[in-house]
């Protein structure tokens, strides 16, 4: 444990599910008698493939908006990324009526990019700024056009009000099962994991929180095993949500003092449990919504015996690429 | 109105939801914005693939073998059917301890072959017999087993305890939506619309019940214009839940009292239903469950303006052909 205060504690997550009451989905906690038959545990799964914009991305964007000062909101907000966080924000600025200005690769899937413009439709100063992911840097950009406009940049995970929404999840989960012996949640830059774990500490003392990444990128491992955050090449990894570099320097705070350890899962474990979620609970699960699921069904982490809370982290996949997985290609 | 006395009512159906308490799942009620700016319609979807088995015919499988007299229970039950029915009185007959004998054909998908026997491992007296369905009656086959080791046939809609048990869906639904204008119910052999349809009429008084068939397999439509059950040839169509030649008496008698009419939707535009659930609300729904939702969406029935009851039927669908037609072949 580290002696320094941590960047969020559990009254930012209270005062988040507060912001987010009526506004994100409480979303369903399932379970199936197949997986516990054969993981021999309490499974229950957090469906956050069921939240507004198909993910728990949601959370953190609208609780960090809805915390802007009047001038914040008139200048407005910007994001890059590629994926669930781009539309978290553009639809939290469309509900706040804040402009929107998202910084998106102009390979992005077309699905994504109207999905995005369809949130800023008719909102005043915002639009899709489009970049070339192979020789443009999206980060400088975002800064340069934050600085240019004066807008407030909110990145994907590295933020204390992003953090603090992305724990309401475990909180709501604990709230509905009890007390857990062990919560397991995918790591991408750690802005899930890090809220999720101070929830869960919180209303369920003496969890054990393991993170899971995706084998060919597990940076958040080599990072606790040194005890300062490891760089690592862009993994490649079908989770694409989890294919960071590194964890944020406050998400790892959080990480290093309340997270017990990181398990993997490689891709083809991945794929199972994404159709076994298809096949049994009827359900969408995006590959990196899977990780911590395949932890506990395929035996990363030893579950058996115990109550176990899954955050299943989004259903964002294209179609195409789903139905292929399924297929078995 | 037939001035006949109607084969249920819906004491019968509150009966059948006592059985069912704690043994079937109070699946959720679900609701999609992108649904509903699109119809301009307030839609409901009672999601039964979240059902035991991936189909509400649970609910009626049960609800008849939990009624069985104990001379009954000791013989056990025989059912023949291809499709969800089978299962649901395999899975139904383990939980009171019942003997069970499926009558299904030999080239059925092993998944269902292997989740059939699963449910009857161990269970003293039970088995699945195959039969070639090019060239033997499974109706025979079943009548002449039932004969011969004096069990008792319990038929997959064409009885009042099945159909008693199927309209604990909508009734369900209705306790959580309050009334409703419209409630859009698959059809097959009927048990699901003529259950659901009782149950409406007593808790919404008031409601329209439009039951939806295959463009391809409209039997039902033929017989209610004709006022009598017409026989058409197996229809081709994704919908496999309902490739039913005719429906039956007693769910004619229901529906021809309380079903105000039938639409029709094409393979197609099942395709395009189950692929909107796979994207927008990422659930697997099987072709057969998406025939109400489909009505809506994709305008068979107007909706506009009112509050629509929906129900999903189940979503059993072999991963591979569900593969296939997100993909688009």
């Amino acid at each position: 444990m580290n002696s320094a205060p941590l960047p969020i504690s559990y009254d930012d997550i209270a005062a988040a599910r507060e912001r987010l009451a009526g506004v994100a989905h409480r979303t369903p906690v399932r379970r199936s008698r197949t997986a516990e038959e054969r993981t021999g545990a309490e499974l229950y799964f957090k469906c956050e493939n069921f939240q507004r914009m198909g993910a728990f991305k949601f959370r953190g964007a609208y609780n960090a908006l809805a915390q802007f000062t009047p001038e914040q909101r008139r200048t407005g907000v910007i994001a890059y990324s590629s994926g669930n966080h781009a539309q978290a924000i553009a639809l939290s600025a469309r509900l706040l009526a804040i402009p929107s200005v998202i910084v998106m690769p102009h390979d992005s899937p077309a699905a994504k990019l109207a999905a995005t413009r369809g949130y800023q439709e008719g909102q005043r100063g915002s639009e899709v700024v489009l970049y070339d992911r192979y020789t443009e840097d999206r980060e400088a950009i975002g800064r340069r056009l934050a600085q240019e406009r004066g807008m407030t940049l909110i990145p994907p995970y590295d933020h204390a009000h992003v953090m603090a929404g992305q724990g309401t999840a475990a909180a709501e989960l604990i709230d509905e099962t009890g007390p857990l012996d062990l919560l397991l949640v995918c790591v991408g830059g750690g802005g899930l994991v890090s809220g999720c774990a101070v929830a869960a500490h919180h209303l369920s003392p003496g969890i054990e929180v393991v993170g899971v990444e995706p084998e060919a990128g597990n940076d958040v491992q080599q990072s606790l095993a040194r005890g300062e955050i490891v760089r690592i090449d862009t993994p490649r990894t079908l989770a694409d949500g989890a294919q960071t570099q590194a964890c944020g320097q406050l998400t790892f705070a959080v990480i290093h003092a309340l997270v017990a350890r990181i398990a993997t899962v490689s891709d083809e474990q991945l794929v199972r449990t994404m159709r076994f979620f298809a096949e049994r609970l009827k359900m969408v699960v995006e590959p990196t919504g899977c990780l911590g699921a395949a932890a506990a069904l395929e035996g990363a982490v030893d579950v058996r015996g115990k109550r176990v809370g899954v955050i299943l982290s989004g259903g964002n996949v294209d179609l195409p690429l789903y139905a292929q997985l399924l297929a078995g290609r």
